[in-house]
């Protein structure tokens, strides 16, 4: 541990989901004192159509 | 907050996921009292074989 | 399945919870046909300080 | 329940799924003595780029 | 990988734990190759109350 | 969205999620764009016998 997993609607390019990973992972290393080795980060890429906030879909806004 | 995350095998269509998240973020207003606008709905669409009740996958029921 | 887990900042009574519950089982069974003894409903009732909206921990505002 | 949910990076065969719920399923009725037709288990499989360990995607290493 | 979730209503003792952890560890290293300290497997123990069957929390039955 | 759910054996004081949380969001608003009330972070923090690394609970170490 940690395990951190980040969901969102819609896509991420793989550069994206790199920088996140590397800053998220720096994070909890210089707070929490996890070592790097340690965190695992999952990314959850839904459609638009599969969530929803204030009762509508997103693909709906 | 509050966030909900639906999970189930098989799909669903559009219009069942408007109608559910429409029913659950007032559910949630009307008995949590929670504003519809807090309330964040994922709903996660599994292939048959990636579930198992009873120890069985789904799809060899 | 169904499997839904609604996590949440504070706490809910044991009413509440009993509601959503048979709320929630009831919209799953009449919008996507599935029958009441299969749906499972997991709560989570994080303390404030455990939630944050726009960078800010919950028990800040 | 139980509820279980195995997340993975990669894929797996349909046999594997198969084998890995026998067991867990079994492993929760003998140790934790849950029936097994309680026992749902959620698979869910990853592209290796929305994997990250040690701050690094998983298709980097 | 693999990160493993284990949601029971009601409480596990730390002798199940600890074998239910070793168990799915050693299935996941059998069956799916996944070298055994790769393994995360984090428990949820939750109240009755917190868990719904069929619309009904697990306390009322 | 963007729900980030970090779960970690152990616990954090209210000032390392406070400044976790701070971090997390504005990377998201950095790199993947997401305005920083849209983003949500679950802190959840499990017992070290709750959590199992190698097939061993933690609080085996």
């Amino acid at each position: 541990m940690p395990y951190v997993n980040i969901r969102i609607a819609g896509s991420l390019t793989r550069e994206q989901k790199k920088k996140i990973a590397e800053e998220i992972t720096d994070t909890l290393e210089r707070i929490a004192k996890k070592p790097k080795s340690y965190t695992y980060i999952a990314f959850d890429e839904l459609p638009d159509e599969n969530w929803a906030i204030g009762g509508k879909l997103l693909d709906d806004e």
